[in-house]
């Protein structure tokens, strides 16, 4: 339940993603849509095309009216949606936190290792992303010095050992989503980072 | 039949747009292969893959000739094709058309609900143009105010209702077709476009 | 037994160059994970998506631990690594020829044609490397003047070439290998390119 309440909320809040791109760039209601859906549903496609499972809006198709609505919604608000602070990153990181989680359990599903778990929790959350701001000619946020992809290793790694551990499914969810949001949140608002590579000086 | 032939013209003129790039940029013959075949094949590829069908060239390489072909063409003939006026354009247009039908097509054929048909009508007409856009860094047409992603939306959409309402496949495809490419037709010739989002002035 | 060690050092080497992007760009360790996972499988990836396969990694999870192995050893070490002349370049080249033979092994030993053949290995052999740079936001290698898609082009064509004729696949594999590692050499030490597309002057 959780776990499904999680999926339809990561696709939805990317699918916002998506819609605020289009706004900021004055495109048409098509292209919205365009975006919306790309970054609501391409990270899970990812996740099903290299899992060898069908992909889960071909499956059932209230994923792709979620993106719908979701553009319609920004077509009409996008610029209320802007009077808060950072929209964009703060849907994406809620957007992260939810589909690291899913990813991994998906896999766990499947009967993949932990190993392979962690990389799909990676990939579903930050490939909408990736897509979306590649498409659209934006600095992807993974090259940026910021917690990113961090947030979203720690929400699948954590939640892949709560479950190995025997942590009840969604007692592992809700902790490993809402660490992965306070770490990407702490980047967000303080600029929370890893120490970077520095040559020579040795780590 | 005609629905044979609308692939075999998609592959053609997205490999002729594939060739132009690359003779734009002076690039030598393996790279004309390369760009043609990618832009070509990329559409239909990411429709299979996300239908969980074989890929289309996979199993007729005769689609890989096709490119083939083309790409030899190109080498010798490219400056001949740009005595035209806007060759590129066009010949994307025209693989906009033939896709976005066979697309949806392919997807009823598989047995997908309608909004499934739609989607991938829209991602095969438009997957090889963003990968050739993205690779050889040009702007992808997708976030100019042209009418593009919307083109392909409207062939396969109106495709889609042609056959929910009992038309014959032979007469919806060329109607979907002949719809997509003069929306495409008059956003290149006029600078067609729909309105875009306005900050604050609502819709 | 030569074909399974040219597939674990076509994914160190490419892994190899993820983390040489993610050391110049001095980010942090997660970002090494990243891109060396991103480079080291992507293009075997694609691979097994497009042959219908499972993908390799997901079906044995070694393939992971060399890229966080080697993601480690970079983290400690690029600086050093960077001694060298073009280390990047370097391993690229040595990726590309074991990546262009072991693709096309892959698609022969599924059955397909060798049309087919030719065409994995060579997108086996670039996509790695077109991600890092796409994602990364370098200039692709693949839009430069050098010889570069060629060399994975003549890497698998004459390994498909000698498998017709009937060699050992051991030899056929050493052979082919080292020739595409020959051509991207050349290129890579004295500029080889083929010659580039000339408008007007015909060829």
């Amino acid at each position: 339940m959780l776990l499904q309440m999680l999926d339809y909320l990561g696709v939805a809040v990317f699918a916002v993603t998506g819609g605020i791109i289009a706004s900021r760039k004055q495109l048409d209601f098509i292209a919205f849509l365009f975006f919306a859906t790309l970054t609501g549903i391409g990270g899970g496609t990812l996740r099903d095309l290299l899992l060898g499972v069908p992909v889960f809006w071909v499956e059932n198709e209230a994923y792709l009216l979620v993106c719908l609505i979701v553009s319609i919604f920004l077509w009409f608000f996008a610029y209320r949606i802007e009077q808060f602070s950072k929209p964009l990153r703060w849907a994406d990181a809620i957007g992260i936190s939810a589909y690291s989680v899913m990813g991994a359990a998906k896999a766990l599903t499947v009967g993949d290792t932990v190993l392979v778990a962690v990389l799909m929790g990676v990939s579903t959350a930050t490939f909408g992303g990736i897509l979306r701001d590649t498409i659209a000619r934006e600095p992807p946020s993974i090259v940026k010095p910021e917690i990113y992809v961090s947030a979203a290793f720690a929400g699948a790694g954590s939640f892949v050992v709560l479950m190995q551990l025997g942590a009840p499914q969604t007692v592992s969810a809700a902790l490993a989503a809402a660490l992965a949001l306070l770490l990407r949140g702490g980047a967000i608002l303080r600029g929370w980072s890893l120490p970077g590579y520095r040559a020579k000086g040795r780590r």
